[in-house]
């Protein structure tokens, strides 16, 4: 393994840490407030980042294994130095909890572990919604957009970092399909922001809330998160955009050349509608008559449907207070998470479809046992390797989430809270049922708990693999 | 397909059930009670079974489908005629609920819809435990022991029938085996009863109890179950022999011809133990307290750890009271279930290793993209039709869970509630947490519920496939 190589573009991400950085610094300044634990961050993360540059390496090759070496340990550094301005600024004053909100931010998970938000000043504020902006399109695409790299490095560094089984290569330069993809994110963040201010937000906050949509992240600037503007209109736009972020972005750029039909022809796509829309009736004419009329009944369940279905997690209801059946559907649709190759977290559509498929196929195989069956996915017959690769990351998915719930459930909460809170970290959702509903917040858990969670949430954006290569043995094998 | 061997078979099937039920009626006949709900079930299904032999084949050809189908027919069928007793007594006045509780009795499940069993009639009493000895090898092993069949068509049955991945050829004639097996399980069965009269059970309840653990079933004849004797003795003896009947009956077999060391050598075998003792000693130090001590903690938590581990579903204590990491723990368990081949129910051990070795072997192909890694087990590598069928089951076990909870939850009970009693009933268990945990009962759901559950139950038994095909419309296409 190419060790200094691996520190060297380690220490690369470090210092665009520090140059995202300056933007929080900058706003602080703006609104006249105390910076110092920023340029603090900056200054220790700076020197730290020098040191790893200043390793030389002897080539420069990178491989899967470095690729997603890279990855695990990028992320969690990120989440460590980005931690520092809320521990040093002691606007959270344990470095747990601060480690566990900045993974949240950059997994876009939106979990807090904040009782009341509203007491950050606006720079940290704007450095806990910025992260979800920077985590939404993985920050190591925006690194590649940015940083000068080779095309086969990058790919290492893309195929393990974008999530869903079904990315592709949308134009052979990875460097120029990184920069198409983010200008594409840029313009429609740009394009909600526009939206909002419509809506009366103010300029910070509907800057706020595009980044924190744009990542399907879910932190908000207030404690009642988007119920604090209590207005349909702002409810729909950030329900519509959280739909759009958790579209594959494959599509999107299909659309830009001009190939309309080829991206409305996407199975996932017809499935993720149906899914919001099935739903969405399904719960509003369970909660119509709380909420006063059928209309409004779509309204919230609308938009919680897509916080839940595009793994954002804003709040304008608190779901834990639905009827049951409405609750085990949120739950089901927690699992589900959003289509591959968007910003949204989960086991994606498009694995749950091959899920479903298989298991349809695996029936129809045993009335048939001589008849070649297979799974297919838009029509073409899918690869018996992406199937077996989205076997296991189910497999992992699983074993994680009962396993992580035991630890968890040392801290005492009942089933529903432990379970729930351990689906919405694996699939970066941010809330879950019982106590860690939209009403309530991850501060109950102990400090273990809270580093449970925080390995959970990394490891559901980089869908297992970066991380659990880490553990093991071969990989620190010379 | 050949519908008119399927319909001869079925026939056979309900004549046995004819000849069963001459227990209970004689039962009832030695306790001077009213038998004519047993007389009137016996002509009923007589007179049914006659009608279905008197189709002639035109041959006597069974192929692995019409194997499947003869499963699948014959469990629901066994389960409708054989809650007639029930019904027509009046004792369970909806049918509905006598369907339940009798396909609960075959699957050996041991979920109960009654507030209060002790009001049965003695008789009625024997055929809802003798129900769980029954199902317990599985009535068509039963029947291929007692019915002359041929190898080839016996040996599709056995397929759609025993539990678990691993069964195998004991002896290359079924017949042979299916004998064996039974006699084994009577043995074992006779060796409990002796134990239990010494531990100063009447013989009636030490006859059914003896049944109903050898079944893994986990009927009793008392309200309060196993708690009823208050005996640490007898929940030893319980505990123990619900262990030996979660284990599979192959190692009996070697054991039986002297193969002692082959059967020592079962990891699934070593897994089972260590499970068993591990999470015995884990639970016992979070309960010591409030049972007084830590081996009164080690004597509940034995027993309760091996009621839900073999899926029989046996209480001697509330655990829905226990320490939320206990819980937790059962759970997981209930997950588990008993050894491959065995009577218990649940994933199956082996499928649970299998799959843990299988998300290993993933992460490792990760770092060594090119090297063979294979999932190995009992030091052999395991066939990739096998990982394949596995991976099967844990996704239609997965899909019906999602799915069935979610019907359910229609009822307006918790998450924990539905989605535990979910996992109790495919996994053949009995109680849940939450409201069907071992204080509870199932009498709460709806009609429908309870019908999803008794299809749950049966899917579970039959491993899924027998029952799913009679849904796919190839199969009954000529």
């Amino acid at each position: 393994m190419n060790r200094k190589m691996i520190f060297r573009v380690l220490g690369l991400i470090l210092l665009c840490l520090c140059a995202l950085l300056v933007v929080p610094a900058a706003v602080g300044l703006i609104y006249h407030e105390k910076i110092s634990h920023f340029l603090i961050t900056i200054a220790i993360t700076g020197v730290f980042a020098l040191l790893l540059i200043c390793v030389k390496p002897e080539n420069d090759m990178i491989f899967a294994k470095e690729g997603f070496v890279i990855v695990g340990l990028g992320w969690i550094l990120m989440s460590v130095f980005g931690a520092l301005p809320f521990y040093l600024s002691g606007e959270i004053p344990s470095f747990v909890d601060a480690l566990f909100e900045t993974a949240s931010g950059l997994t876009t998970t939106g979990a807090t572990i904040m009782e009341n938000v509203e007491v950050l000043s606006r720079g940290t504020m704007f450095w806990r919604l910025f992260t979800h902006w920077i985590g939404g399109m993985g920050v190591l695409v925006f690194i590649m957009a940015v940083m000068p790299m080779s095309g086969n490095r990058s790919m290492h560094i893309m195929r393990a970092e974008v999530p869903g089984p079904t990315v592709g290569k949308l134009v052979p330069r990875v460097r120029k399909t990184a920069k198409i993809l983010y200008l594409i994110y840029i313009a429609l963040t740009a394009v909600e922001y526009v939206f909002l201010r419509f809506g009366g937000m103010s300029v910070y906050d509907a800057v706020l809330h595009s980044m924190a949509t744009a990542g399907t992240g879910g932190f908000s600037t207030k404690a009642s998160s988007v119920g604090y503007w209590d207005s349909a209109y702002i409810d729909t736009v950030i329900a519509v955009f959280m739909m759009i972020f958790g579209i594959n972005f494959n599509l999107y750029f299909l659309i830009l050349i001009g190939r309309w039909r080829d991206a409305l022809k996407s199975e996932e796509l017809h499935w993720y509608f149906l899914i919001i829309i099935g739903t969405t009736l399904a719960i509003a004419a369970g909660i119509s008559d709380t909420y006063g009329g059928f209309m409004q009944g779509v309204r919230y369940a609308f938009f919680n449907v897509n916080t839940l279905m595009s793994s954002s997690g804003f709040g304008n209801a608190d779901f834990t207070l639905w009827p049951e059946y409405c609750k085990w559907i949120l739950v089901l649709i927690m699992f589900c998470g959003a289509c591959a190759g968007s910003t949204g977290g989960g086991m994606k559509l498009s694995r749950i479809m091959m899920l479903i498929k298989c298991a349809v196929v695996d029936v129809r195989r045993m009335t048939r046992p001589r008849s070649v069956v297979s799974v297919r996915m838009d029509g073409k017959s899918v690869d018996r390797e992406v199937i077996s690769a989205t076997l296991s990351f189910s497999l992992l998915y699983a074993l994680c989430l009962l396993l992580f719930t035991f630890i968890i459930s040392f801290d005492g909460y009942d089933i529903t809270t432990n379970f729930t809170a351990m689906i919405s970290c694996l699939s970066n959702m941010g809330p879950g049922m019982g106590l860690v509903g939209p009403a309530g917040n991850y501060s109950i858990f102990s400090d273990l708990s809270k580093l449970v969670m925080t390995f959970a949430m990394l490891l559901g954006r980089l869908e297992f693999f970066p991380l659990l290569v880490l553990f093991a043995p071969s990989t620190w094998k010379k």
